[in-house]
């Protein structure tokens, strides 16, 4: 931790993922953070904004494009998608960046165009860019310089499956997923669904059978299938500030038993410091990881022989995002995966 | 309405369920609220257990058993599983009996052993009781003298796909049923997992793989097609008071599509006061029926050709309980259906 | 209940207090809702803004200024202010009013442009406004064409001290009040403040010193003190849907004990329908009046002698809202006072 | 931090404020946890009652008595009160207890046995604690073997009123405080009133005119002001998690204006590393704290000349519990006060 701190620019500040990214990073031993940037705020201290980060020696948000670059080690981006690739195709090349948009996570431009109805702009960047789910790239991460973090539900349901699927555990082609999300998983844009009282005291499914989501598990399930894989996927809102739950039920391959299934999970997380799977019996509870990185992951018997249930919470703003960046932002640069990252749950 | 009111009295008084249905017929204008019973509050007044429920006339709790059911013409009875079987054998055949227990929904005496670890012991009732799911049994309701209403999560299930399965436009061998549930579907046991700050801020799933809710659909179920069924069904609690939602995974028999799901559930439940089958795109919400005694359903294509997904909300302690059984009730002494179930839902 | 239905026309049905006198007014023996209205909604169905209100026979929503007033008998006024001083003016004499909003309250146009900012537009109908605390302007109110209802914190104050600063036994120079509001009280509007995430999981105060109920309160308990009245009053804003508390912190006047406190209370709300003191030692929670139109209070001795604290709830939407709306429109039109507001609280 | 690390005790482990003191201390850099203890769940590991703590390395929880306290260096001690005399007079005079509990934070054994109802059981301990409001009572902390830590309102409710007490810029015998708490101020306890459906969706006032913090409070305000002081306090519970708010209203001493009142506590709090006085015009929410040891106070003008209105916020279970005592801990054996306290609220 000695010699000078990596300077670090938050691009997007003023949303609920940039907040948690300064949260980390004010706390990151070895970064600084240099920039924050809300076009829209430009001029006004990160505090007018998040009164929770008073207090702090923060730089004042700015627009992007007055921010000296070139003085910069990284830049988290906590933009909309759309608006970042333009930005990140901006950036000087000497800038690696940890990007938490959805616009680098497709690596196929037709089915980014048919999911975000319109044509990338920046192709060029697409391709070199890394699917930053940490624990199932960490080579590519660490010698990337445009990191895509996954988004919040893929991140808990690719944690859950990737391994399962890669091994032939289960039906690729018959997985089907619930989910469950807080509403700051639907960010802090004004409109009538995220008012208290119209998210409180209820719950609802949504995007059911087309979140955008979708194409970013699809590819990577195929790509771990070595085939195509269409998910049924259903996510709910539910009256929580942060936690994400997920619920695959799963087809076992023949001859594969729900303890195969645990241990093989359990042996692909071996020695992971944000990943555990629980012994039989035990459930994840989002609050359980409320405020940390760490994803929770169970499996259990299905009432039909020959199927089984796994389920994994994140908290979507932490593992299911800035914590994620964080983690990823830490192997780029050749640091401890976990620095900064240390945070125990915050329960109750 | 003329002539004198019926008597009832509710049996568990004590529990959320038995003062729903307190609410519920304090506005009720053929009934009359006779005996109001509570073992361990035996003596007290309601509101001292229920302030929301003082300023009534309404009598004091008192044992069941010092209860004169001669006097009385119905018991809608709130109490706990195990224990409702022997009360319901005591009581005198003049008195009809609306139960929202568990102990007479199963017709085989064996699979309520298994599930609730003991022999049944009034197998003599369980044989005649009518497994009260009004919309689907309303004949067999109006003649019953013992009438089981169905659990809250069965009842959200049972409305969404019995008509599909009976119709045969979905496989019933691959039903994957997901559920959410208010706190107030757990009672109001003192545990911790129903305290304030456990249930707070978070989900997850429990009784997963072997809820006791699981046997009652598979019955029903399988009554509907024909042919057993294992039903794959997930809860998840969530921190809201009231409400249950159901997210049904359903693979669609060759040659039918959604459309032809949405409009044969439509037609099933045309007319019906109490179940609405909400036009394409429209998602049910569990706020939208708080507090009423109505079940909205919506249908989904799934991103899997030949895959549907079909949701339904429900309160659970109202249609999900007191509410269905005074809609059984009405139908045990002749009248109109809907009496006392007009509530507009309270939103927000 | 025979003979033709009043007929009842809502403006301003998008928000939150209009849509609980659709609530209400739906079960309403005597009136009928005849037009809805909803300027930025014009040519919506009701349920497309509030899907609670689907399955109902109710109009769509329309501009107010293309209703044909001389069809209908009453305005039930749940605009903002500033913009229904206008529209009320431009109403025809034979529509009787019922206001939700601030403009007509004050009877002072000093005051009004004082805390509004502008001079009041309708200065006319200003000095003819009826202050509609039920309770205490029966008379008035059922003379009235004009109804101002008092905002949600004012209903719960003056009912807890009105009776006792008419009657001398406080102090009225000292009377320090604080609020607790569920966000509801804050309306529909897309603003941060009200945003789940925002208002979920936390408590804070606002408009400290400042807040627009000031005046009216002031007011009315200057009108019962026989002389100017400042009041303390701090609000706070809690984390539910629905629900005011105020807590009022009291100097007795020489001789006056805690007990004649209480029972000045009773004798003075004793047979009202919707207010109850409560005795000694019980508390008043805002869960027992969900949904209802009632206002709980309890009276308790002060940790200083001769000075007491008094606490009263209510439902911001119902009592302090479209629930007194509909009680002083029965007055107003000769109908049993408690007309269509039997609801019981809404518990858990 | 090189050296061996402080062997810490945990008393009652099993509770909300032991659970805090866990996820504190692992992250502490000088500090171990060598005993954990829960007398009725000995024998079980920690994750077995708070699964958020699974992962770390954590002794197992274990019977008080078993423990060979000749190894440890402190006890924190988070235990009922009552209970808490005689286990801290058995401990041995060579460990440094940070108490949680109430039971030495009243210097007079009449005083406390008038709140508590028994005569104190080791008042040779009583005289020679120290009443840790850290920011108040550094030295004498820092030479301290025991340490009585603040209940969570007066935390909140002295650091708001002790510098401008003890400055004579208020009326001591006029203070009227009303104070919001989440449901984690009330413990694990299993009763009714700590049900998610009992404490949700609502709000009341308790222990109006007697709760157990007052004589503490009014102890210290004495000392403060120099005679003594009889407070108006009025706790109120709101559905939250975490997190308690205090609003003072105060009488100003004649010549004394609110800018003068911020000024003062600005100067009293500068260079504190916890508390922060806001400037005019900005509102302390108890969100902003969440999960950090700090507090902010805003100090308003009251509508009534002369008086004013101090709000401030904290996290019941950091800065009014657990965070205080790792604060006094670290005061204790001679470290840097913010050891193991650095982390930023966690918002949303």
């Amino acid at each position: 931790m000695d010699g000078p701190k990596l300077r670090v620019g938050i691009l997007g500040a003023s949303g609920y993922t940039g907040a948690d990214a300064v949260r980390l990073l004010l706390r990151h031993p070895a970064t600084e953070i240099a920039a924050l940037t809300a076009d829209r705020q430009a001029g006004r201290p990160i505090d007018a904004v998040f009164p929770h980060l008073g207090g702090f020696r923060l730089p004042d948000l700015v627009a992007w494009d007055t921010v000296d670059w070139s003085d910069l080690d990284v830049a988290v981006c906590a933009l909309p998608h759309g608006t970042t690739q333009e930005i990140v195709a901006a950036l000087p090349e000497t800038v690696r960046v940890v990007d938490l948009s959805a616009d680098f996570r497709l690596t196929d431009p037709d089915v980014y165009a048919e999911w975000y109805g319109h044509a990338h702009r920046a192709t060029h960047l697409q391709g070199r860019a890394v699917y930053g789910l940490t624990e199932h790239a960490r080579d590519a991460v660490a010698a990337a310089r445009l990191v895509a973090c996954p988004g919040c539900y893929p991140t808990a349901v690719l944690l859950a499956l990737l391994p399962v699927v890669r091994g032939g555990l289960v039906d690729a082609g018959r997985l089907t997923v619930t989910a469950l999300s807080g509403v700051s998983g639907a960010g802090r844009a004004l409109k009538d669904a995220n008012l208290f009282c119209e998210a409180g005291e209820g719950a609802h499914a949504y995007g059911i059978g087309r979140h955008r989501h979708m194409p970013e598990m699809e590819q990577e399930l195929a790509r771990a299938a070595g085939a195509p894989v269409a998910l049924s996927f259903t996510p709910h809102l539910v009256p929580m500030n942060r936690g994400e739950l997920i619920t695959a039920h799963v087809v076992l391959a023949p001859g594969v038993g729900v303890d195969d299934l645990r241990r093989h999970l359990s042996d692909a997380y071996a020695g992971e410091p944000f990943v555990r799977v629980l012994p039989a019996g035990a459930a994840p509870a989002t609050r359980h990881v409320r405020g940390s990185n760490h994803c929770l992951i169970g499996v259990f018997a299905d009432r039909r022989p020959g199927e089984a249930l796994i389920v994994s919470v994140i908290d979507n703003l932490v593992k299911g995002s800035s914590g994620q960046a964080v983690q990823n932002l830490n192997l780029m640069i050749g640091l401890p995966e976990t620095l900064g990252l240390e945070q125990v749950a915050l329960f109750p």
